[in-house]
């Protein structure tokens, strides 16, 4: 298999070789490629030096799969260019993910849609922290309604915004009123905006959930609703979720499902302090889920609970290697 | 009114004597009552200095109203000793809560229970909070259900826990990873769990805002739901809230309703970065309120909402104080 990952910033491009040497995935060969302006730089990996190929000059030809970890600009111009050199693409940006003709996809959800497919979405890292854990009881209960509050880590922003909350709480207390990429300080507050706001007052991040949601589960009738807000951690995302199943669920048997999934941990034994927290679940690759009560709203056709999972790895790293994986 | 506030601690009693102060509030007498220990300590507060008296010496029939500020164990022992003097107490501790005979009181939404009563309880911070932005929705609409996800500041854990995540945040990055009264780090962290862990699988913290909700709203039928977290912030709550309503609502009257309620404050205009902050919350008496949309979920019979108010004040100082004024 010939690859080439392509504008990654370094950050994912570090994720994506970890995620690759830690699955000891063999590759024939494995290119990066960014701006012009980056490339013949030397990327010094821990895996092998690399020299950065500019994008400009792929021949998409040579590869089978690229890796797209751009941003929707650098995808709306090369990813059309990929394809029609035959080489599927795998695409972090959103700019494909509703196309009706694109899947969009979570493998332990629906692999299935990935075989015959020249292009692949990679959904959002919020969407696919909270799809790992729902879909068991979506095939097992059914889910008719899903209510999300989330609790989202600096780096679902970028890494200014981790260097940024990084930078003030560095200077606690003095400076801490510092800011110039987030809106707000971010230390010591939670901001509860994230991404453009939408016609309707939701954000986009907020509507993301809900279009992914319900295109990676198959379902355009789940009803999701989704308020996003970020919090001063670093880079795991966290979800408080209601959901309202089409069959009674008893909160117990969920602990079984779970336990049966290697994508999923359990942690939840509340009263020893056992729960999902950001600061564990960082650097992680199962999702962690915990918190798991009956619903005090939908009753037996309902549970509460708490997701975190890392959400680097979740979207653009781990998600993505997996799709490649399904590929190959 | 001869007053006297029984064993808060230095913060709250700070908080109070801030609040009966700003609101120009004239007591002919106000007494700090605390431990046989701390008796006869003098406090040098902003309004006069005062020497601290023993809460085993008081002689209730003193004193028209007694505050206590207290937890559960001091409530236990004196409140009856207060009340059979014909002193009627404002109790901010969980202990007589729900016990049917006692009013349990938000000013702006049951002061009507206050007059015939001789102890009047203080609800918990969390749902003082939500009851003041929710009740003009309960009045006007009707509300059938409330799934709440809350972000909650260290405060509302007590002084100890403030100190620990400043000092975490003065330590940080090196010494980050040292607490001794949380149960995890709380800087760069959540931790979806708050009080001690119920039968049914959800906090007591969690618990408090359904027993409270309906209780304060009279509403045995209202079907409520909480996932409490508590957030590394220093002293406001921030709330998420999702609500069904009985009969249509239009996210766009919102705002009228909101805009003349002198408890709640309307920052709502999201793509210009204005909605409720913990940081903008803290210190100020209003509760913010803002991100208000038409459910995704309920369609016309539901909205999605954000709120944030300062814990201190809602609950200990300003809701008490308020409570003072009616009995006044």
């Amino acid at each position: 298999m010939r690859c080439v990952i392509v504008w990654a910033t370094w950050a994912v491009w570090q994720e994506m070789l970890s995620v690759l040497a830690t699955k000891k995935i063999v590759l024939q060969t494995l290119d990066l490629a960014w701006s012009d302006r980056s490339a013949w730089k030397v990327i010094q990996t821990y895996l092998w030096p690399k020299t950065v190929i500019a994008c400009q000059s792929i021949d998409f030809s040579h590869y089978d799969v690229a890796l797209f970890a751009a941003g929707s600009d650098v995808s709306k111009e090369f990813v059309p260019r990929a394809i029609a050199s035959w080489c599927r693409v795998i695409d972090n940006a959103s700019l494909f993910r509703y196309d009706e003709h694109v899947p969009l996809v979570v493998p332990c959800v629906n692999k299935w849609s990935i075989w015959s497919a020249s292009l692949i979405a990679n959904p959002n890292c919020t969407t696919a922290i909270a799809a790992v854990v729902l879909y068991p009881i979506y095939q097992k209960f059914g889910i008719k309604t899903c209510i999300m509050s989330t609790y989202q880590a600096a780096s679902g922003a970028g890494a200014a915004w981790v260097e940024e909350l990084d930078a003030q709480l560095c200077a606690y207390p003095q400076t801490i009123d510092k800011y110039t990429v987030f809106p707000h300080a971010l230390a010591c507050n939670v901001i509860p905006r994230i991404d453009a706001v939408q016609e309707n007052g939701y954000t986009k991040e907020e509507m993301k959930v809900v279009w992914e949601m319900r295109k990676i589960f198959a379902d355009p009738d789940l009803a999701v609703s989704c308020t996003a807000v970020r919090v001063p951690t670093m880079r795991a995302h966290a979800e408080s979720i209601t959901i309202q199943t089409t069959t009674p669920i008893d909160a117990s048997v969920l602990h079984e499902i779970r336990s049966n999934n290697p994508h999923v941990l359990v942690v939840d034994d509340p009263s020893k302090d056992i729960y999902p927290l950001p600061r564990t679940a960082q650097w992680t690759y199962p999702v962690q889920v915990g918190r798991i009560r009956q619903s005090l709203v939908f009753g037996e056709y309902g549970v509460d609970l708490f997701v975190c999972g890392d959400q680097l790895l979740r979207w653009a790293a781990l998600n993505a290697v997996e799709i490649l994986e399904e590929i190959m």
